[in-house]
């Protein structure tokens, strides 16, 4: 299996046609793309390309934001943004904000981040739906292939951020081995595999975090192509032991 | 970067030189060991190797024991080797035990598991000290490489597991990227990358759950040599938000 970043890619600008962006790329760095490629995008290039841009110095945070804001040591215009974007906070604490977008992603800020964004006062918000915007790069690029949106998660208990799919088309980001057997005949129980997001991570050591790689192919990964979804990898709250 | 699983390791037994299996496989595979590799073993053949698997048949239960697995419908051998490991539980709840191990790791079952051992009443529990188990390997590949045991978690809000890295030698498995620039002069805040995680995923995607893949060679990746503990990537509980 081989991971390679894209590292020709331009600025990306509101409306940009990232398909082909990815595809002129990936011919001038002499790797194409081929039919059973994983193509993995970061959020911030889709929501760039989007416009899930938003320029704070147009923003008017309300009081309830003012007041977070100063409990939490935010800018409060971020603040409003934030609270636009959540559903329900899981944690407040430790200067720490972890909301429930309405997607139903649990991350750091809603996924309201300032890094890797032109301008100072502009925060990047997460697409409006990253599933619709694979399947959409995913027709655009015309070769049968994956097409992952990641962005970069914390986690509860262990220290550090890693890649997750928080959009999917092509596969299911899931797989289920539950009723197969192991080596020695043992019929696994409980093995759901978050593929998705294993592939994220490994596209993620290409993509370093100071520069531009916002694109890896991976190559020699096989999968069945067919419908896929991130939402497959967000559990059930019913089910969920950490709401 | 190049993630290549070896497929021709032999059973291993207690007692085996897990580094010199490796090094004749690798060999045989025409893959061979480099420096600047990144050795991922998965923690099922180190714990082999060690002799950490028990036969239930040995075990006598203790009433705790029993009456813990008569809720949650678990086999009270078993239930007694989880208690044997655990040192706190996290949470009890829908036929789950996650456990804080004694090592400090958070995880299903004190990481007590069934799959892939040979025998029926056969456990198989996570090495005494996984760093320890790197550095032997380390040391006995006798190559200036990075080694990773890896394991198979799952983890709160999300479906699927993936892989993390609970041992590591040769480099530090957690990048901080704090004070860094992005790519616009931003200056980020919060920044730390959970890099042996990453990796530890990205070798999983080629050790397939049902087949005899438990080693990769991760090649192209950079970093620099130097110590590592897998304990770096262990939230201190005085900052978790998720105890």
């Amino acid at each position: 299996m081989n991971v390679v970043g894209l590292r020709t890619l331009p600025e990306i600008e509101p409306g940009a046609d990232l398909a082909k962006l990815i595809v002129a790329a990936a011919g001038k760095e002499a790797i194409g793309i081929e039919p059973g490629d994983v193509v993995v995008v970061t959020q911030k290039i889709v929501s760039k390309a989007e416009d899930r841009v938003v320029d704070l110095r147009s923003i008017k945070p309300s009081a309830f934001a003012e007041s977070l804001a100063r409990t939490w040591e935010k800018d409060p215009r971020q603040m409003e943004v934030i609270l636009q974007e959540t559903r329900r906070f899981v944690r407040m604490d430790q200067g720490m904000i972890i909301s429930e977008t309405y997607h139903g992603f649990i991350c750091a800020n809603a996924g309201v981040d300032r890094s890797n964004v032109p301008g100072e006062d502009v925060v990047c918000l997460l697409p409006v739906d990253p599933d619709e915007s694979a399947s959409r790069i995913r027709a655009d690029l015309g070769v049968q292939v994956a097409v992952i949106i990641s962005d970069t998660f914390g986690r509860p208990w262990r220290e550090g951020t890693t890649e997750v799919a928080i959009g999917v088309a092509g596969f299911d980001p899931l797989w289920d081995y539950r009723g197969r057997t192991d080596a020695y005949g043992y019929v696994l129980r409980s093995t759901e595999v978050a593929v998705a997001d294993m592939l994220a991570s490994a596209a993620g050591l290409v993509m370093e975090k100071a520069s531009r790689v916002p694109v890896a192919i991976i190559r020699g990964f096989e999968f069945e192509p067919g419908e896929g979804s991130g939402k497959r990898l967000l559990r059930d709250p019913a089910k969920d032991l950490f709401r």
